[in-house]
């Protein structure tokens, strides 16, 4: 936690040039920008705003609700401070406001910031869009960076930020500005120390870049500082890897798209690469915690055969065997294609002989499937909890571990069940799965390598259909990577460094309105599909249910969402035809550099656009059914309106009038 | 070898602009490509060729000789042929030619083209190079792409090459649209197949895409069908990812620019996660086969802590325990570095106190080195057969494994000092060096986990020290990569786009010319530093050794070139400081997209251009004295001149004039 924070540096020239970029806005963010360059107090009710000659208009929405109605009590006293704090949003106005309403000037303040969890790439942009934020609206406020993250944060080390110490940084990878450390604030002496640290620099406001933990952890910070009567004010950034801190308001987080377009460039290298040697089957681990979103995402962006996503397998309830048996199965059908086709091929010889005018008949010929014995697995680290057995397994090892049982006693200790399938695994899986928990109680997913285990079984059981003679391929061969820390350094994307940027903006903007416990999307952190009661233990069927502390869920990957859709669709073709495509290296320039995450393109995510669209709608009907209209249009506007009043408020009530996140 | 060859298929939107790129020429390239584009046929003078305007003049060097003198007799029995042509050499000339030989017209030929060996990123150009020069010629000419490499060849499996199966591989990775099998035409049977194949299908000329061992075969297999009157001219370029095959004609190989900008990328992010979560040691084990030019180049690119080059081991004869104790010194030394700087912190201190004029003395009190408990350590995968213990251990199994030992037998029957060893290593890594060699009769260097052997070593020792409390700082935590697949089938660099098209169009231009046994780089493939007596064993002490048939030799990492000192320059900081530099992901546009391999840039490697200045002042010295000249000009310039010819007779004796490479 001492390393050279802060240290100029030798950029590359790819690095320098990045490092003059200054973020553009894509159109998805033009809207959200125009909330970081308004001059705003805070106010409850709709007011008006100068940006730069435009006006914006602020609305707050109602106060939020809980994600599921039974948690609703738990999480109303975990947080009777913070609970219930209505949304606040920002839209471009037309209409001209009188000057009155205008502010030009704000008070200077002391803003801290800390990196918590694990580096995310884009990080630093948000360093630095508060910091600009800042400067703008005055010189005199100051921005203290927690130097080696949270313990940073409990030791009062810091660094204060400056243009200088920015220059090689903007729009680089990594934490390494201020490093970090664990992303947890929880304990009742880190809390505590979080709260003297704050008070001890006199901070008006604490920004917290991270991922679900890190803004559960921020959420209750908020709390216990509102109740100790605590000034600063918390805020909450979502950026992390693993893409799982998604709703209604969140529909990206910082970095996810960086690490998708790098794995997507690795894993379509390995296409190619299995593609071009042919006697290959490829095992690619992905890193992205519990959730497959980074699996599922990189598997739209470069098309290898297969992908195993964990919501799938505890969905369907899949046991280890049975996705060993779905691999060898798309092997042996894919090893068998060139049999199936043998009839076509003698069909194309006749055709040939008939001389057919057929220009280039080789290419013709060649393009019969033929076997293939290649291919390329996607395997999202998360997948080992998702498995039901292995689950269990893990939950009776972690509980064995707590209670202080020794590595090398506990399979003498397990379930019969657990015992048995512990037993059988290799033994290199054995010593993975006998590792310490994280501190979020998940087992330490980026040591235990399922690719291996998979490819070894899956070698088995074609080793012994060839033996059977139920295969007749050639012989299976796997190569095993885990893609993971090769990525989460990487230079961010454009995107990520644009929408980094922006969410500094907004971090400063929601410390001048005062508010506490948000979260830098212009939503509230406490928003009803974010916060329910997580059940730390739901799908271990052999350990008691306790409830505990109210936290932010990690999103699943949605498997009624259009981009879950888009990867079923296309599955079959996937997996038996080689549609690799290559979304090749990360650019900055060119058509290439724009491109976006297609799960973010093809999924519904406008919640606000939509809103907008609803008011204009309701407008419209105010402007047809004014005093003047016909008794008709009166009278069919009434009946309609009432119809739709009442299915509204039959929904709502039964429903929290909220998208669902389980 | 019977996948979806020449199928058109989807690209991605940056694979799209890829294959609209037509390749542009860097400056080194420039004098190349004017032979490309030049209407050539074959005299042994110096004449002068039409350019676009622009006249080349074409000479022929000297007959070549083998490396090693004393191979020479070798070399020349095995090639009665093919040894002793020419260099062909091409240069834009500036003076005015008369029109009489300029030649604007040639015949159509039949080409047959093979992959051979790796994939390596920018193979399909040199088929599109080669196409395009074959078509602008000659439109009747025809290009026979063999499906799935050598065996293709064999079983006379042709796909002809159009402009429509062209459109979506140009500029793109892999070797997919003809595919590969193994790299080897040498046996008996081998060689006649490929003979009856160039035959049968009646081809003026045969070009072989590979690295080394693919051009050892080439120029074999040149001698051979000279010898067998078959009229089929064979030309090899050379096309692979380990930058082995060098000399002063060949300056790089297809390929080896992308590898190391993927894997410096990727080398870079993990040093900036490293430098983030200052927790790990990276230990990164690089693909290129058994000299280190591939982690040299990376080392460059993108300054890791530490390097261990093979060719560095070799040279000190270091054993397995010399490196780890190496890497332990250096992570002990790392971790030290704040015990030491101590004083330097309490100087400061004392400097706050007098309040001395610093702005920002967070900022200098944390650049002062710190504890460092995380690094980057590259270890090119050939060091495991350049440590001279390890390689007679290898040496010996692979002698039991071709006598039939069966694995599980081969520890029992080892000699007592390898027995030793092998019994000291952990189960993996025994488990891998008892695997069957390659072809060229290497260990499977990409199957060795050098890097788990290296990273496990290490954490005994530090343990070890840590409780002897030698030892002081945090535990030491390593996480392994292999780096190599994911790169191999990379979109190609536009340096290697550039490069691999130009070669195939001077592939065209050495058929068209007649000559067989020629490399694609306009020189001889029996050039004196290439060709030298490959001795099989000759570093197992433990074996017999016997002459094998001459082969190019792989060159190996220059220690006492330019790049190497320029890694020595820096490794002491590279070490301590953490200069990390990150080259980012390839570049097609902007800036970073020109840029080159470091070592090619600092190597001093323009042979032909030093050969062209060296013209440039015999050409001065003319002018100067001609008739008319002043009897002291003469007299100096007769006694200097007579001085240079006996020194470069003397030198030329006694070193074949030619650079070494052993």
């Amino acid at each position: 936690m001492d390393s050279d924070f802060g240290i100029p540096r030798e950029l590359s020239p790819l690095q320098q040039l990045r490092s003059q970029y200054h973020p553009e806005l894509p159109p998805c963010l033009q809207l959200t920008f125009a909330i970081a360059e308004v001059l705003l107090s805070f106010k409850r009710d709709t007011y008006y705003l100068n940006l730069q000659g435009t006006t914006v208009r602020v609305e707050f929405g109602d106060g939020t609700t809980v994600a599921e109605a039974s948690d609703s009590h738990i999480v109303a006293r975990a947080f009777p401070h913070t609970l219930g704090q209505p949304l606040a949003h920002f839209l471009r106005e037309a209409a001209k406001v009188s000057d009155a309403h205008i502010i030009t000037q704000l008070p200077s303040i002391r803003v801290g910031i800390v990196f918590c969890g694990r580096q995310a790439p884009g990080g630093h942009n948000v360093i630095w869009g508060l910091y600009e934020a800042l400067k703008v609206h005055n010189a005199n406020s100051t921005l203290l960076g927690f130097l080696g993250g949270s313990e940073g944060l409990f030791a009062q080390k810091t660094l204060e930020i400056t243009d200088d110490i920015l220059q090689t940084y903007k729009n680089q990878g990594g934490y390494d500005l201020l490093g970090r450390t664990k992303d947890q604030i929880r304990t009742t002496e880190q809390v505590n120390a979080a709260l003297k640290a704050c008070t001890d620099l006199k901070l008006d406001g604490l920004v917290i870049i991270g991922g679900v933990t890190s803004n559960t952890d921020a959420a209750h910070l908020a709390e216990f500082f509102a109740e100790a009567k605590c000034s600063t004010k918390v805020v909450g950034v979502p950026v992390t890897t693993n893409g799982d801190l998604k709703n209604q308001f969140v529909e990206a987080n910082v970095g996810f798209d960086t690490i998708c377009k790098v794995n997507s460039q690795l894993i379509s290298n390995a296409c190619t690469d299995a593609l071009s040697a042919e006697k290959y089957y490829y095992f690619i681990r992905l890193m992205g915690r519990k959730h497959s979103h980074v699996a599922l995402e990189c598997t739209l962006q470069s098309h290898p055969n297969m992908v195993i996503l964990g919501e799938e397998v505890a969905a369907s309830k899949l046991t280890i065997f049975d996705i060993s048996k779905q691999i060898c199965d798309a092997v042996q059908a894919r090893a068998g294609q060139g049999l199936i086709n043998q009839k076509l091929i003698y069909i194309m010889k006749i055709m040939q002989s008939c001389t057919l005018p057929f220009t280039n008949f080789d290419l013709l010929y060649h393009s019969l499937a033929p076997d293939k014995n290649h291919g390329v697995i996607l395997i999202p680290e998360g997948i080992i909890e998702s498995i039901p057995e292995v689950y269990a397994l893990l939950k009776e090892i972690h509980g064995l571990l707590r209670e202080g049982v020794a590595a090398d006693k506990i399979s003498t200790q397990l379930s019969p069940w657990s015992s048995a399938l512990f037993e059988f695994l290799p033994p290199f899986i054995k010593k993975q799965l006998l590792l310490h928990p994280e501190s979020d109680d998940s087992a330490q997913l980026s040591q235990i390598e399922t690719e291996k285990l998979l490819a070894y079984l899956v070698e088995t059981e074609m080793n012994k259909r060839l033996k059977e003679g139920t295969y007749k391929g050639k012989k299976f061969n796997a190569i095993c990577h885990f893609f993971g820390y090769q990525a989460r350094g990487s230079l961010p994307s454009k995107f990520d460094c644009d929408y980094a940027y922006v969410l500094g903006h907004i971090c400063y903007h929601i410390l001048a309105a005062g508010l506490n416990g948000y979260m830098a999307t212009v939503s509230n952190l406490k928003s009803p599909a974010m916060m329910t009661v997580k059940n730390w233990s739901q799908n271990a069927s052999s350990t008691s249910t306790s409830i505990g502390r109210p936290a932010i869920h990690p999103a699943m990957v949605d498997l009624k969402g259009k981009a879950y859709e888009l990867l079923r669709q296309n599955a079959d073709k996937f997996l038996m035809e080689d549609l690799y495509r290559n979304p090749g290296p990360l650019q900055y320039d060119g058509p290439g550099a724009d491109a976006k995450a297609v799960s973010l393109c093809v999924e519904d995510q406008d919640y606000m656009g939509r809103i907008k669209k609803l008011q204009e709608y309701l407008d419209q009907v105010r402007t047809i059914v004014k005093p003047g209209c016909s008794q008709d249009v009166l009278k069919a506007a009434l009946s309609v309106m009432a119809s739709v009043t009442d299915v509204l408020t039959t929904i709502s009530s039964s429903s929290n009038g909220g998208q669902q996140f389980a």
